[in-house]
């Protein structure tokens, strides 16, 4: 038997996996501020569910992972958190809206292997359903700002909204507004000549390219913007929500150029990148879908909805400088003696306490407590026990003291 | 399209998942306290690796959800945490023994559906390899107190040992020691008198029976169940091993009909069940594994094995009259004003605080923070906001008071 992992998916080991804890427990506590509730949708879906009009669409069921249960049932393994959630709202009748949640979770898709696309990957959404004002808008972008205020990195929060994209694309008098915001939006990645050269190549003809081009390299703070705007495009409700989001928070960059998922966002567009540092990648994006739930469900009542997603693999990258090897305070070193009492004692005391079972020396059992990252090492042999003293050692000073167990505990705490 | 969820999974509303939560935090924080590192490892795992000889048997094979990548290689989903634990132990030849981790993660058993049986469910594992020590042994079972404590659920943890069992078939002539032991097993379920029925019925002689009978009665503490055993059986290093575990730890039940995971445990063998209450079924589990993962990983070294399962699903029924609907400390009602600072006030001093966003009136925002369960409702006006005197009402005794921002944050902390 060879001993290989499926292709696309990956381990991870205990120092990474610590690192996805702080930035899951960070997410958790803030959601959660902000009134998310938590909610869990198995990872197995009927094949219906997924692949029903208004899901993932037809590129994402291509990736979706297909399986039948012992029933001869089509299921499939979900390759998002939206559709379940669509699904819940629409199995609860008796639900209370709004209803706001959150979800992290794996999700899988079976697609081409590139350098940071996984086949199973952690997902982490906040959404609500139910609420059509902009203010809880202006607090998804917060929530960005708390988390990453939180894990300590320096983020711009970028927003758009899919209905002034639509308008500056009738402004320039596009058919085919779909691939040319698809344009538009690489404008970040290949400035504003590759963005005329591609719309060019498309056949849209040199005026409607002016008109977009001078809309979306329009300068200035979002006041500006919107005012240039306002004065180009006239009435457009995009720009009424992205006004009324300027009233009660001004952190964020309306970036007119900003796309995404443009099959089902409605209105607000979000994105987040580092202010600096080599990863470009985002780190967290979403926006609104008044319209797909809707759908999805076949029904006629309106389900506006809004929500973020993290990215919690891009993230863990950002904060690989941050990296603790282990939880663990202090590693104990019986010398000939049973340290029971002093480790029960030190875990009582809420001392996260690891310890040799095997009675190696001493040295190897530094090596080994340094090897895992342990800030301390105790040992203890017969005369410590009979003192009460114990020698306390730190890993990296390699500095050692004398400490009784109060003494010790009130050190390691 | 019809809404329908895979069969034998479910969905977690809130209030189930906050007391998933309270469990997986309590099991975290325990974890760790011993010195076990998170690690995390794919649902995906090659099919092979599951269905390799010493994975997880034939029985279990035939419940494994399998699929195929793009690349039309077969996969499985995972049915434990054990055997991919197997697997990263062989596919890290660096990594420093003893490794102690846990993991918590969702596993599949595509079985029939019984009451309480899931497809899919979660698993929560504490584990160590390299370990023969007894003293880790006796960690196993505080950490089954700890945790039980924390949760504030009165438990036994009964503990026995496959050699112990081993000794007693051999004592008694048994050829086929399988199958009876699994008999012995129902001792608490079906008595002593339905025991001998069914060993009859395996056409064991009354002799043998007198004898297996005789043993797995015998009454007392644990020491003089060890001492009574002794007498009958020898040298027995099952009978060593359990006298060991006395020395660090006797709280627990030397339970000597008790077993479990006949085909891979090898040593010490761990159920823990409530003390009082309707659920009879296991809230944990584990065992000694020493000769699984050598055999799985066909290699001649020797790993020692041993762990414990945490049932979360039976653990969370025993904690039903403990739920909490909310973890929302205030719902804010703002009439006819906007209420962005005084909420923004609430969370940056980390009070969890949700508002309604769509200027319902003050009655139907009431009964909509009841229905959440949340335990205060904070009504602004513009008085309110004017003279920095809020109205903070206590949803269960309905009493009012009038509160300045600095006094609504201690009373909400």
């Amino acid at each position: 038997m060879k001993l290989e992992l499926a292709k696309g998916v990956n381990d991870t080991d205990p120092e990474r996996k610590l690192l996805e804890l702080k930035v899951t427990d960070t997410l958790r506590t803030v959601f959660e501020l902000y009134g998310y509730a938590p909610l869990d949708t198995p990872i197995l879906e009927r094949y219906d569910i997924l692949a029903a009009k208004y899901a993932g669409g037809s590129e994402i069921l291509k990736e979706t992972f297909t399986l039948t249960d012992q029933g001869k049932r089509k299921l499939g393994l979900r390759y998002d958190l939206t559709v379940p959630f669509a699904r819940y709202v629409g199995m609860h009748k008796n639900l209370k809206l709004p209803f706001k949640r959150y979800q992290m979770g794996k999700a899988f898709r079976d697609g081409p292997i590139k350098l940071g696309r996984y086949r199973e990957f952690w997902q982490c959404d906040v959404d609500s359903v139910g609420i059509s004002s902009m203010r809880l808008d202006a607090e998804l972008i917060s929530i960005f700002h708390d988390v990453f205020n939180r894990l300590g990195l320096a983020i711009i929060v970028k927003v758009n909204h899919r209905q002034i994209l639509d308008a500056i694309m009738q402004k320039a008098g596009i058919s085919n507004a779909h691939e040319t915001i698809l344009i538009i939006d690489k404008l970040e990645k290949i400035g504003i000549d590759g963005v005329r050269k591609e719309l060019k190549e498309k056949n849209i003809s040199t005026k409607s390219i002016d008109i977009i081009l001078n809309l979306i390299s329009i300068q200035g703070n979002n006041d500006k913007k919107i005012k240039a705007l306002r004065k180009e495009l006239g009435t457009c409700v995009g720009l009424d929500e992205m006004e009324e989001i300027t009233r009660y928070t001004n952190d964020f960059i309306f970036d007119i150029s900003l796309a995404r998922g443009l099959t089902y966002y409605t209105g607000t567009i979000y994105e987040v990148f580092l202010k600096k540092g080599e990863i470009k990648s985002s780190l967290g994006s979403g926006g609104r879908y008044d319209t797909m739930i809707g759908n999805f469900l076949e029904s006629k009542e309106k389900y506006p909805a809004v929500g973020i997603s993290f990215g919690l693999s891009t993230i863990c990258d950002a904060l690989k400088d941050t990296t603790v090897k282990t939880t663990t305070s202090v590693y104990v070193i019986p010398i000939g003696v049973d340290c029971t009492e002093v480790i029960k004692h030190l875990r009582k005391s809420g001392i996260n306490t690891d310890s040799d079972y095997s009675s190696r020396n001493i040295s190897s059992n530094l090596r080994f407590a340094s090897s895992l990252g342990i800030p301390y090492v105790l040992i203890v042999g017969s005369k410590e026990v009979s003192h009460n003293k114990y020698t306390l050692r730190n890993m990296q000073t390699g500095k050692e003291e004398l400490l009784n167990l109060v003494e010790l505990t009130k050190r390691l705490l």
